[in-house]
């Protein structure tokens, strides 16, 4: 963990979030690395909404992301990142404009190989739940990432 | 399926998208709703990119989810809709900002669960792919399926 790093300087406020988190709306409520856990707001816009007038899943699916990936940034070490290779989201109920809040917890921090679960609940009732497989890499072993991630 | 619904008028361009779909930059490149097949055309803007400059995969699983889902859609009955219970996506390299393509398929067409898969690529190269559940459901069932999706 990294107190200076680019994730913690945004989650303290000292730097704006990356374009994807400002899109979604987010807002860091409580990060907890010791404990691999975070909560985060985020706000539906009329932008995001399918033909049904609800939130598409996609976008909650995106939500979700930027609730696990989080979680596990947090945790990093300066010159790690852990992109998310896989992504799992159920879909429990519509959700509509307005505030989401999502929950994310690093169920294994493995040296690599690190499994996510996260939610997102609107009025307190659970709309989605996910959960996501993400490798942490070091800077300078992209390359290896990359031939690991090409198909056979 | 039936020609004069809200989908195919979308994807004659006699309706616009909406807002999600909008959002993601779709244009309709081939609907083959005979072999539930769907080609479709997205734009990754700046606004979907993460911390390392990438399009952040929750936004690739939403252009997944609005391939998956139309090519499903073009096959419904007046007064039926499916929503999307389950999304599975796998990363497979990062996107960048520009044009991305989404292939469709409808793997199973049941009475009521459909499966679905999907894959995104970005200059003829995959980017990611899915597996998607939908239930088609008609109107007036919403009760059942509100009372279907809620937590025992």
């Amino acid at each position: 963990m990294d107190r200076e790093s680019v994730f913690w300087r945004i989650a303290d406020g000292r730097l704006p979030p990356p374009p994807c988190a400002e899109t979604l709306g987010i807002e860091f409520l409580r990060v907890t690395p010791e404990s691999g856990s975070i909560e985060v707001k985020f706000e539906a816009t009329s932008a995001f909404l399918n033909l049904a007038g609800h939130v598409q899943g996609g976008f909650l699916a995106a939500m979700l992301d930027d609730t696990m990936g989080p979680a596990l940034v947090a945790t990093l070490d300066p010159g790690e990142f852990a992109p998310t290779v896989s992504l799992n989201v159920q879909f429990h109920r519509p959700a509509r404009v307005g505030a989401l809040k999502g929950i994310g917890r690093v169920l294994l921090r493995g040296k690599e190989v690190c499994q996510l679960s996260g939610e997102l609940l609107q009025d307190d009732k659970v709309v989605a739940t996910g959960t996501a497989t993400a490798v942490i890499r070091r800077m300078g072993t992209q390359t290896a990432w990359a031939a690991a991630q090409k198909p056979a």
